[in-house]
């Protein structure tokens, strides 16, 4: 955990307004003010450290919401809406106190229109239920961060979720036709429309995908779907090092070639890997773990010439899942590598940055001299096809902070440097705000927050997040 | 074309004013303020009267264009970005007078990526020149409006522009990663990123994108490229009517078929094209061209599942085409549409209306039932996988006026009311400002009411397009 100073916090007078008027009008079962029960709600899966809310609600409906809201307006606290509180950059944390409004409560798949290709959801849907249901229909919902056996589709929305999926199948942002949203003064927001198509006014839903919270909060989404894959091939490559495997990366991509997933694991990360018991060649420093999807020939073609192309590149050994329950085991090493990095050392951050994908090499190079300068322990893993490279720091000293700190600054500016990007999938957050001025221009943030105040005048919903504080950023 | 009131216009001080600051700022070989060179810059290929702007700006550099937004801003008249003038909703028509910079002389590629797959392009690069580029590169540029051989790239990023291949491969919007504009205030703005993923801060570039030169003149944009697929097929299938073409339609989505391409002709869209000399067979009512792509035995497998399916919903006849030059023939036919149309009347609307695509029999109907009661002759066709029809109405009489703004009343109406939009990749432009309150909600138009005037304070780019004049849309 790295220190941050805090935030202000509304006055004591403001809190118990909020608090009072969140009961008159919500009722106390959907009200939760006592600090035990408000800890629940303090802390995400980043490296910010929790915050307490003052008050939370557990809104089952969006005129639940609506309320919460304007009790935040009237009594001028803060307000922060939280899916599954499994975001990685610090969105749900309520690092300015005052109210954070829950949506998990709102788990209505509300329609799956199979002719249409459509799905009407609430912001409260599991991603792993929601996979289950479209694939029972013979559909397809191609966003899969890999919490998603917990994480909510509105903070998937929120954050613009990705996932070893985005290789061939783009991001959340590309799923998404509609928005039901409500605004911080109560305005009702429609957005949007139901066909694969439109171009009628401002694309206001790209711009609410991907917000963080900051500018409205989502009462429901429609959904674009695509036919399921009639089929799937997963192979797994091992290499002596993570260069040899970002080579075989670019032979992939450079023969045309599009797998659905192109997933990279470091030495690192293959340590973690068989820490939790999954054996994996003692030999390997690298690991491909690739994926196609298509009719059963084209997905063997596809197969044969990736597998080629990794032993040209000199593969140790490449591995075809034979059937599902081999393939689920290849994904459960994989999936389970957040949780079993946590478990490697008192303290972790996981950063997510992007580079063009021909200098994945230039930036495992530099991990390994950023590791080496700070003497923090590294490893990274991630989505190699499109250069997202999850990079963690692991350490134990509480001391280590300042080196952690020194890191992190010379990965993000090696990442800039390189026409890369600080987030990929994860967003900003509190994380990486300070640092939002080494990737965007001066005229370009002002002109953001200048978006905000349009929808958030007051600056009460989520604030403090994705924008440095005035005189705060790293340049 | 239909009588619309007009707009103001400056005065001719303020006139006088912008054409003194534009000859001092830019000299007399990029200005243009006699009438007669004016002309040529005061229309575009939509139902909006052209209008003679006061002066044009023929900009070569970016700075160029920052001259020509002080001279506006200075002289407060208003300014409007225009490309190939190829667009069909009245975008580029100068309504309210003042300046139009042309984009069209900022031809350059600047850049393919073949590793990255990334383009770097200014705004007037041709559609067409651009596709031949990338192409000789072996990757693909998929937006392919109809209008390709002759639209400017910055045009198509201000409509996000759609063409047949959406269907797979979705609009310009999804190949835009980044962007360089000019806010009318003279900012430069550098939005977006060059990476596939990328999620820092609000997504600005998805909100220029399709803004319709309301918001910011681009003068650069980064392309996202895919790998060129290896092999095409195309098919075309003869049906009695366009109910049963409908009919194949649904059936080849329902088998979980994506062909990149599923465009329709109805019986008037086919006299146009017989008219033009292309041959279709006179039993046929209803014409479906269906392109598949990917790797060749693939392509193969999907062409004889849609073969089969377009028989089983009662082809009159399945034709597949053997070589390049067929495909090239069929789609020549296609792409004449416009101007074959245009040919048919003395007068021709051409609407852009999207429905849920199990909705397009009905919408089909509907359109019967509109001609009859109108007495106007109307011809469809379109991107039939998308439910986006391009719904044409040709008459002669100059006094049908009234009619046709009844039938087109009743479409929009009809249209909404299916649940679809107004409009699928020409933009609102002047044609469809008044109907916007039909498809969006009061609260939605006065939020991009304030977007807009975040970017653009006193109204002097491109004004009068999207939004209905205060008091005149149609409830």
């Amino acid at each position: 955990m790295l220190r941050r100073a805090p935030f202000p916090r509304p006055s004591a007078a403001a809190v118990d307004k909020a608090r009072r008027l969140l009961e008159r009008a919500l009722g106390p079962s959907k009200v939760i003010t006592s600090p035990d029960g408000c800890e629940a709600y303090a802390g995400d899966e980043s490296d910010q450290e929790p915050v307490i809310p003052d008050a939370v609600v557990v809104a089952e409906t969006p005129d639940d919401i609506l309320r919460a809201l304007a009790a935040a307006s009237e009594a001028e606290v803060p307000i922060v809406p939280r899916g599954a509180g499994s975001g990685k950059s610090g969105g749900a944390v309520p690092v300015g106190g005052g109210i954070v409004v829950t949506t998990l409560g709102m788990r209505s798949i509300k329609e799956i229109d199979r002719e249409e290709l459509v799905a009407v959801v609430e912001p409260g849907v599991i991603l792993g239920d929601f996979h289950a249901a479209v694939e029972a229909e013979g559909l397809f919902y191609p966003p899969d961060p890999n919490s998603l056996k917990m994480c909510a589709l509105g903070g998937n929305l929120a954050e613009n979720a990705g996932g070893p999926r985005a290789f061939k199948y783009g991001v959340t942002r590309e799923y998404v036709l509609g928005l039901e949203a409500l605004l911080v003064d109560g305005t009702r927001l429609r957005t949007g429309r139901r066909t694969v198509k439109g171009v009628t006014g401002y694309d206001v839903t790209s711009l609410l995908v991907g917000s963080e919270g900051t500018l409205a909060v989502f009462t429901e989404a429609t959904l674009q779907l695509i036919p399921k894959p009639p089929s799937v091939a997963t192979l797994l490559g091992l290499f002596d090092t993570a260069l040899a495997s970002g080579r075989a990366v670019s032979a992939i991509i450079a023969a045309g070639l599009v797998p659905r997933c192109l997933e990279l694991l470091d030495a690192g990360a293959l340590s973690a890997v068989r820490a939790r018991g999954v054996p994996v060649d003692e030999r390997a420093g690298a690991l491909l773990l690739i994926e196609v999807d298509g009719d059963p020939a084209s997905c063997e073609a596809a197969m044969e010439r990736i597998g080629e192309a990794c032993v040209v590149e000199g593969a140790l050994d490449v591995l075809v899942a034979q059937d599902a329950a081999q393939r689920e085991r290849l994904w459960e090493a994989r999936r389970a590598l957040s949780p079993a990095t946590r478990a490697m050392a008192r303290y972790k951050i996981s950063e997510d940055v992007v580079v063009p994908r021909t200098r994945l090499p230039d930036l495992l190079r530099e991990i390994d001299r950023i590791s080496e300068e700070t003497s923090i322990r590294m490893l990274s893993y991630g989505h190699a096809g499109d250069g997202n490279l999850h990079v963690n720091f692991l350490w134990d000293d509480p001391d280590a902070g300042p080196r952690v700190e020194r890191g992190l600054d010379r990965l993000f500016r090696a990442v800039v440097g390189m026409r890369g990007t600080l987030t990929g999938e994860h967003g900003v957050g509190t994380s990486k705000a300070e640092y939002l001025p080494l990737e965007q221009g001066p005229e370009l943030i002002e002109l953001q927050r200048r978006l905000k105040a349009v929808f958030d005048p007051k600056h009460l919903l989520n604030p403090h997040k994705i924008f440095p504080r005035r005189g705060h950023g790293v340049c």
